[in-house]
């Protein structure tokens, strides 16, 4: 029992302590305005349809980082922000992100998101989808109601980015001939897009000058293109508990992430016809995830995808370096370093 | 030869000369503005990502009345508006209401609108969620390209109404016990506030006086109501070639639209079961929609469908008499009364 909790430790440890820590000074610095979220999305989900709240409810209260709206929150912040608009800003973008992942949920038929039956399992795909309407409109009427022009435009662009991103993602899906250029236009526009519309309409509430937005809308962007590259490897190489989903999901789905990517791109003529049925032809059985994950090994599958991702956070603190420096910045700093180490 | 073709004139005369009449007049008034609303949609559905013109255009150019634009066009240049921002207006409007009919097609899984297939059966039901969902983020880009935070207000709280609607209506189908109330507030909700939202964005932009903004939304409303009354009588009581939608569709999905509210309602005890079975239980068979008719046409269901939208017709009408008097007021007054009396 004590080896037990002292080896449960060490992994824990081992795990992810940089990050869940860089992500715990985040929450701490920005814990009024989270505060302030969370009333706006319990307000935004009221509804005489009961459903409404219930289903909604179930996502937003699943437990997610609230990574997006820290982001927003620090942002404005760390130009010394005093308002409260930035509160209703960062309730849209978890709003987005949240009707998101329902309509997601329902494209891939999910059953499982962080650990939890998915709503469209629980409720109905019919009804994900509608109340993921719903959530998409009181995103827009939050944003409307924080009265600034350019960042309407910021927030309203990226939407349309990540749903042309999701059907970019949908027709590379189980095609093995899809390429790192590919694989990168689907996360700059289903990940990187909301992240830099979270900093950006961040700094832009705070009334930042033309080219700290422009270095803010950098580094949420170049922080969620590293975020979901560690979290492509992490679904191939990661701890089942830390993820909140199953390790291979995205291998199960047929998903050309960076590492199947880069692992089918390498793999020896003998071994494309493995590939073509268990992507192509989705004809996966037991034991097919393990000889993946040995390819993905050999072909430094996995360590590539990593240095990829280590790229794209150099980009994200060069971007911050021309924002003014102070306990906010220090923070994001913090995130994008320890968000590339997170697992390994 | 002869005979046939006069029989059909005869027919086509019966049907619905009126309102296409009226349609067609507010069309010919608004031709400018809506060539530049089709000009705005087009450009809007442009993306890299070759399904999305696809399958977008399919829906698009499926040859709806576009009478939601008009209506838009019709309210602004009623208040001698002489700037393009309308345009912007209506075509967003439209585009609401396409990203609307898509998620409902796939919600109901219809395999036709208006006489074509739907997009669903053609790409699929997640192709159709996703590219519903970038329609509807177009929807806000072009509003907020109007640049005028009131008429945001407008336009984002409809659409997170009109999801509601959606939701609602799902919880009442196949309900039996649904009251004429909840009928309404479905109607209220997915249909008459998109309509409002139009005529009255149409009239702010054109900077009207409060009250006429009020009698502008209050038109649209009542309008929308009156003009889904009788969508829905038609779909008991229509020409099928008239609708594009097929005689029954309502029934078959076991909705339950005022006619059929009225018809359980008025049933004898003996004929109860039958409602069961054909609407709770959805085991239908032959003959059943034929049984269902004759049933409301003995306890008038139809008609007095057509007469509460005839209520709501004359509350439009009142509302318009608060408006200037001009041609584009004429031609609204002409479509709301028509609108009553096609295809009876």
């Amino acid at each position: 029992m004590g080896l037990a909790a002292t080896t449960s430790e060490i992994t824990a440890s081992k795990k992810a302590p940089d990050f869940l820590g860089a992500v715990a000074t985040l929450r701490a610095l920005t814990a009024t305005g989270l505060d302030g979220v969370n009333q706006e999305i319990l307000a935004c989900m009221q509804s005489p349809v009961a459903m409404i709240p219930d289903l909604a409810g179930h996502l937003i209260n699943a437990g997610g980082k609230r990574i997006r709206p820290m982001l927003t929150i620090a942002a404005a912040r760390l130009f010394d922000y005093d308002g409260d608009h930035h509160v209703k800003l960062a309730a849209a973008v978890e709003l987005i992100h949240g009707a998101t992942l329902l309509h997601d949920d329902v494209v891939d038929a999910s059953a499982l998101r962080r650990g939890a039956q998915t709503a469209n399992i629980i409720w109905g795909n019919k009804e994900s989808v509608l109340v993921g309407d719903f959530i998409f409109s009181r995103a827009f009427e939050l944003m409307v109601a924080a009265k600034d022009l350019r960042v309407l435009q910021v927030l309203s662009r990226a939407s349309g980015v990540i749903a042309e991103g999701e059907v970019l993602q949908l027709t590379t899906q189980k095609n093995i001939a899809a390429t790192i250029d590919m694989y990168l236009a689907v996360v700059e526009a289903k990940t990187a897009a909301l992240f830099a519309a979270a900093t950006q309409s961040g700094a832009l509430i705070a009334g930042c000058t033309p080219a700290e937005e422009d270095a803010l809308r950098g580094y949420g962007r170049n922080l969620g293109i590293a975020y979901q590259l560690i979290d492509d490897a992490l679904d191939y190489d990661g701890f089942e508990s830390d993820l909140g989903k199953s390790i291979g999901d995205d291998f199960r789905e047929g998903k050309m992430t960076l590492p199947l990517v880069y692992a089918v791109a390498r793999a020896k003529p003998s071994e494309k016809p493995f590939w073509r049925r268990v992507i192509s032809d989705s004809c996966q059985k037991d034991g097919d995830l393990e000889k993946a994950c040995v390819l993905m090994e050999r072909d430094d599958a996995i360590a590539d995808t990593i240095t990829c991702a280590r790229r794209y956070a150099a980009h994200a603190l060069n971007d911050l370096s021309k924002a003014p420096e102070n306990e906010f910045s220090a923070a994001l700093a913090d995130l994008v370093e320890t968000s590339v180490s997170r697992a390994f």
